[in-house]
């Protein structure tokens, strides 16, 4: 599978120099960054911005490892056939026109499958989006070039993702928002060969991929999926889209795939220590999470300590940590000790630790520090929620050395965060750049604590 | 209850000259915009910034409606005694220090109750950061006066709640990521004498109130409330704080609420057509959803028309309707028809209407038009769900034309966004401007969705 994303040599057939077609976008991705033989194919050209272009991939030098084609799906079929005639190891077919569109495209697609039975070449798609490598910077997709203007933040979550959507409109939500960044982002599409087993058991092996999130509208080998799963300490998240009898029968259309069982698959799931997601950024949450703490990962009922600014949120977040099998830690007395240094005479400190009244008497960075020391060197901790407020009069706050105590103490920190649009935005990229994850919504933040620690999604 | 939103004359007891302290901001949040007489009352000033101070509260001249209190809690017993004596009809105390800080707090608390019973003087508070109205422009409150700047964006959703956070940084949060707009915000406290019923009923009846979102630790009398629900048409939401045990014991502390049992508390709100919220932005999200189309609210199952620019989304949104209580439209055969017209001709039209193949055949325009046409004439179609993504190469789009055609035909319209941070975040206030309301997860637009519909939170 390496040839798909390390390869020696690219052809692009259908390259063109129209720059409002596919074609264009594909080579003008890999002429971008990638560093190796660039071959561009189409009978019409002789050369495409300069670089030589090919009557046929027959003619291309060598060496060539992989192809991407986006041609008509009954073109498509001929250069796939001369591809293999060529000794290429790996075609992405990018052009849709095959299953989904009904018996004639199926025909197509019965032909792609006989060429792989014959001659071994390896199929990848047809009808999705290629494959997306922000920390190696490539881009093997039609997807538009303005992707690597704020698409292309390197992380170390990887996707597979049988929906063209999340391989360009989401990275650029995502990264835009400063979300987190992404390592590989995969679109499988039809699924003719390459599959999602042979996409995840490459991502389990990868040294940049931390943890794997897939979105997919049909499993096709459950068996190998779920052993794959089952045998890696890599969290996996996976946002089964199907789930419903119409939800069903749409993703029959959209991918030509059956959807199967939704709580039999489930069931397999949970089994396999898989998270399962129920929509799409909640899966990327699920993932940023899991890829951020690998060590409290199944560890079972996290205990938190809970440092906030508000009363009312330090109510509702002990509601969602006992809601969401999580327990609320029990302070040890030497912690409690700690905090009444710094609470006013009047309060007794408990869990939720409701430091504004300590704030107001000590000021901010006083109780911050006071109180990261007193719970994380606490033995009944496992792990802190802080919630923070940035804007207005608080533009930042000297993140750095609260995350230092948490490491020191080897506590994983989480942040909800609100805020001014501007300035919680540049905190949350600086905290996030720490290695902490931020949250929006405070019940995102305690359901991905959840389920890190139970090691699959919470019911 | 009026003298407190709209009074003549108003009594700062506790104003400083000083910037750091929570009585200057009060004092210059109600300059700011308030028209009526303007008292500062401390001893030590004869001035405040060119206003004339007065050493007692009995001393200001008439008329003076309101008083808010900001001194120490024992100094807040006498002034609101004075304030009785001199015949203001209410009070709101923002110090803190009362029944929430113990015995000796709880003496100072019990000793309002008495003047309160005594007198009729309307007490707001203690421990509260009092209104502020976002329609008529008046703060009553010691929040930073930076609220102005990015906190005061007018709309009709008014909000009561038992945290102060929600009152300061929540607006400021909302209204700078352009989520909504707000009418008033009524931060209640210990609630010694006004209480959420009475805020509740002033609401009602209030004409720039549309949709009441509620965050409760406590709810004081319970049949009251809930016959104010069930007596008015105004949506009501309430996310209720303290549910489990910890919470619970956690409410204790900081407002000194009794909880009540949450199954109890759930079941008769249902009853009572008020949706319970989770969470606090989805608080929000419901009240704007509710209030952008109060003639759809409690309709039952809502049949949706799915309009998408990704076969993933629409399958995934299909599985959300079908698990939440809503219906997934049957097209009419007049509708599948004027679909066909812009469809490729190998693709089928249904619902998901997955509109991608039909863009890049005949253009976004024509195939947008054609769509909201088709499915807004149709009448088993309820209510449309539309994707959007802006960002990259399409940086906005024709917007209004297609909610003039939701307009016309009577459908309500919600749109669930992706797209680039800056881009999409001006076409998100651009499509609300229109009053359609937006979501950024498509799970939370299904579920607005679904309790609007419900007339009541769905399970």
């Amino acid at each position: 599978m390496n040839f798909f994303f390390n390869p020696q040599g690219i052809a692009i057939i259908g390259a063109t120099a129209n720059p409002h077609k596919g074609g264009y976008n594909i080579l003008k991705n890999i002429v971008t960054e990638y560093e190796g033989g660039i071959y561009p194919v189409n009978p019409r050209y002789s050369d495409i911005e300069g670089i030589t272009c090919y009557d046929s991939v027959l003619n291309v030098p060598d060496p060539v490892d992989l192809a991407i084609v986006f041609v008509p799906a009954q073109i498509a079929v001929h250069a796939v056939k001369e591809c293999a005639q060529r000794g290429i190891k790996g075609v992405i077919i990018q052009s849709a026109g095959f299953a989904e569109t009904g018996a004639r495209g199926r025909a197509f697609q019965d032909e792609l499958i006989r060429i792989r039975e014959e001659t071994g070449i390896r199929l990848w798609g047809p009808n999705c989006m290629g494959l997306v490598d922000a920390v190696n910077r490539h881009v093997f997709s039609f997807v538009l070039p303005a992707i690597w203007d704020y698409g292309l933040l390197p992380g170390n979550v990887s996707l597979i993702v049988q929906s063209g959507m999340l391989s360009a409109g989401f990275l650029i939500d995502t990264v835009s928002h400063g979300t987190m960044g992404i390592s590989k982002a995969c679109s499988i599409g039809n699924k003719v060969d390459v599959n999602e087993c042979d996409i995840l058991e490459y991502l389990i092996q990868d040294p940049d991929t931390s943890a794997i999130g897939a979105y997919l509208e049909s499993i096709t080998d459950g068996k190998r999926f779920l052993k794959a799963c089952r045998n890696t300490k890599k969290p996996i998240v996976v946002l089964k889209g199907g789930k419903s009898e119409k939800g069903a029968s749409a993703a029959m259309s959209h991918t030509s795939s059956l959807a199967g069982n939704a709580a039999v698959i489930s069931g397999a799931l949970t089994q396999a220590r898989v998270t399962e997601a129920n929509d799409f950024k909640q899966m990327l949450d699920h993932c940023r999470t899991q890829a951020a703490y690998p060590d409290a990962r199944g560890k079972g009922k996290g205990r938190i300590a809970i440092l906030t600014y508000s009363g009312g949120a330090g109510i509702v977040s002990a509601d969602f940590v006992d809601q969401m099998e999580l327990e609320l830690a029990d302070l040890s007395p030497r912690t409690l000790q700690q905090l009444t240094k710094v609470f006013p005479e009047w309060m007794l400190p408990s869990n939720p630790v409701d430091m504004w009244p300590a704030m107001e008497k000590n000021g901010p960075e006083k109780v911050y520090k006071t109180a990261f020391e007193a719970v994380c060197s606490d033995p009944n901790v496992d792990a802190v929620l802080f919630h923070v407020f940035i804007g207005g009069i608080i533009t930042t706050m000297n993140i750095s050395p609260l995350v230092d105590i948490t490491r020191k103490h080897n506590k994983p920190l989480f942040m909800w965060l609100l805020g001014k649009r501007e300035e919680s935005f540049e905190f949350q990229k600086e905290v996030q750049n720490l290695g902490v994850p931020v949250y929006r919504e405070l019940h995102r933040a305690v359901e991905c604590m959840s389920a890190l620690f139970a090691g699959h999604g919470h019911k």
